[in-house]
């Protein structure tokens, strides 16, 4: 029975990364995770979605898109790719462990599974850019039942939610998707 | 930046799996789960939970402990860890994408995040040990919150929920945990 398995990350996003390391406002921290999920349309390294965790400095600790498909695992969302490589960057895992602020910014809403992610991860912000309406709108990714009051027991816990950023153009992500016949699981 | 991650079970669960392939019954089921969650607690090998996936023949397809400090990963719940090494075992990211019934037992209620993550991992059965409400009340594990009807939700995907199973057995877990000083974080 295997006792070890290996989560990657696309070759390309290293490359990307590497110049793009600071990201000053809400809108270009979503943009970035937006352009990444784009990214990953286009290479065809995995579904349409693109999160990234900054620093209280703007810069980014890690970044993480969609590998459900290439991985063959269900948990491999963007939003979770993310926290796991921040967190093992990091060494603790609570992201915030050091009494800092961090963002996740993601290309749309997190399904079930990431918001109840974020809520381990040890972030203070959440910047969103499409809605989970959206999602199902344009795709057909299932995003899950949430709680009634989600933003409200985010905001309970500590961490602020920004809705809404860059919300058109992360619709367009899900419109390539669908040009590039992408299979949505 | 790092472009790959390894998610490791801890040594002795293989030992423990080897003599242990079958479960018929849904009270063994979960009882191999709570034992995975008390080997845990007492190697110190992780936190306090246990998980395990079955195919429609009862047997062992994979299991998870709860791995979230020693591997720096809030991710790294038993649930989680169980379907990531059932769906790298059977090299698909859906168990049932082979038109073949899986379970998940599970010592404890899955909290938000793995209630998430339940619903994507294409497990067709949910065995669950101790409430919720045990894990908050003897422990100071936050459950985080889940939609009103977390069980019809889960039901209307086709995923029966059986719990209570075993939960005095269950609830002992957690008891055992703070005997060790076992910190929640």
């Amino acid at each position: 029975m295997t006792q070890s398995i290996q989560l990657d990350l696309p070759e390309w996003l290293a490359e990307t990364l590497r110049t793009q390391r600071t990201c000053i406002s809400d809108e270009d921290k979503v943009r970035l995770a937006i352009s990444l999920a784009n990214q990953n349309v286009i290479q065809r390294s995995g579904g349409p979605f693109g999160a990234v965790v900054f620093d209280e400095d703007d810069r980014v600790v890690a970044a993480g898109v969609n590998r459900v498909v290439p991985l063959n695992c269900s948990t491999a969302h963007a939003e979770m790719m993310a926290f796991m490589f921040a967190q093992r960057h990091l060494g603790r895992f609570r992201l915030n462990g050091d009494g800092r602020r961090y963002t996740l910014a993601t290309s749309a809403q997190p399904c079930a599974m990431c918001y109840g992610g974020s809520l381990w991860a040890g972030i203070d912000r959440l910047l969103i850019g499409a809605r989970g309406s959206d999602v199902e709108e344009l795709s057909e990714f299932d995003e899950g039942p949430l709680p009634a009051d989600w933003v409200g027991e985010l905001e309970r816990r500590k961490i602020d939610v920004r809705r809404d950023l860059l919300r058109d153009q992360a619709r367009e992500v899900f419109l390539r998707y669908r040009e590039h016949a992408g299979v949505a699981y």
